[in-house]
């Protein structure tokens, strides 16, 4: 990308930050109300939603129709700090490293979901295959591309055997 | 996964957040020492790296070395903010809306990169495909798990014609 001096802070005045704080950029409107049913994986969920970004964020949605789906990534409100740091998943009875598993209990309740583009209206995404709280402040969104993020992975650690296979 | 209720903040009480601030789990180690010269993705870079998750989180990892590749979620510490919302993307002369992109300059400085695990060594995780600066700071770790991630994205935007189908 065109990288203009003044938008990089000076790398000689580099400071590692202990704190690292976002501001949300929209949030997401869908049909689970309460955490309960909330389907435990977006490839699994046929349920729509719409991303409703703060207008002032709008410009920034130019050209995100042409993709078909995007990463969305928000902010697991819900979530109690501190959590464990292993803890029993959907899919097992035994205690897993949470940075091994899915879980939104973690020390940066960060989610990140791939869901498709129904169509854009203005500052508002409608999207399927959602699987999200309603009203979860969203932090991101960015552009799923296939050739990029289609990673064969060849080791599945303990989801091995665990995960239906996709039906399509 | 199992829910226990004291990880959860009441619903009722639920307030929505203007600011959501995150503490890095570690930081990540890797040849790149200035902006210049890095990857531009990581599909497309060799590059090797050390992700030190801090001891405290350690316990955290346990299960992690069974899956092949993760998603490394951390924070472009370098961004000044405000960014502009539409800007020129590396790989095209006309300006796009910066959620249409993969772009570090975004409202929300959150990087995103899918890397295959070498090994793992108490609180060190040895990586490949870093397209990383050395330093930054790590938000979280998922397991990449090309059930749930692999998507067949129909439509690539802007970007269609313009990435180099990957080699291997």
């Amino acid at each position: 990308m065109e990288i203009i001096k003044r938008e990089i802070k000076s790398i000689k005045k580099r400071t590692f930050p202990k704190k690292i704080c976002f501001e949300p950029i929209g949030i997401i409107k869908t049909p689970f109300k309460s955490l309960k049913g909330i389907p435990i994986q977006f490839y699994q969920s046929e349920a729509e939603g719409i991303i409703q970004i703060y207008p002032k964020h709008s410009p920034g949605l130019k050209d995100l129709e042409g993709f078909s789906h995007i990463y969305c990534v928000y902010f697991f409100d819900m979530v109690k700090l501190p959590v464990p740091l292993q803890s029993k998943p959907f899919l097992d009875d035994k205690k897993k490293g949470i940075f091994a598993t899915r879980t939104p209990f973690r020390p940066n309740p960060i989610g990140i979901s791939i869901l498709e583009i129904i169509h854009i209206k203005k500052n508002l995404i409608k999207v399927k295959n959602v699987d999200i709280l309603d009203k979860t402040p969203i932090l991101d969104i960015k552009p799923y591309v296939s050739r990029f993020d289609y990673i064969k992975a060849y080791k599945m650690g303990w989801l091995d055997g665990k995960v239906v296979k996709k039906s399509s």
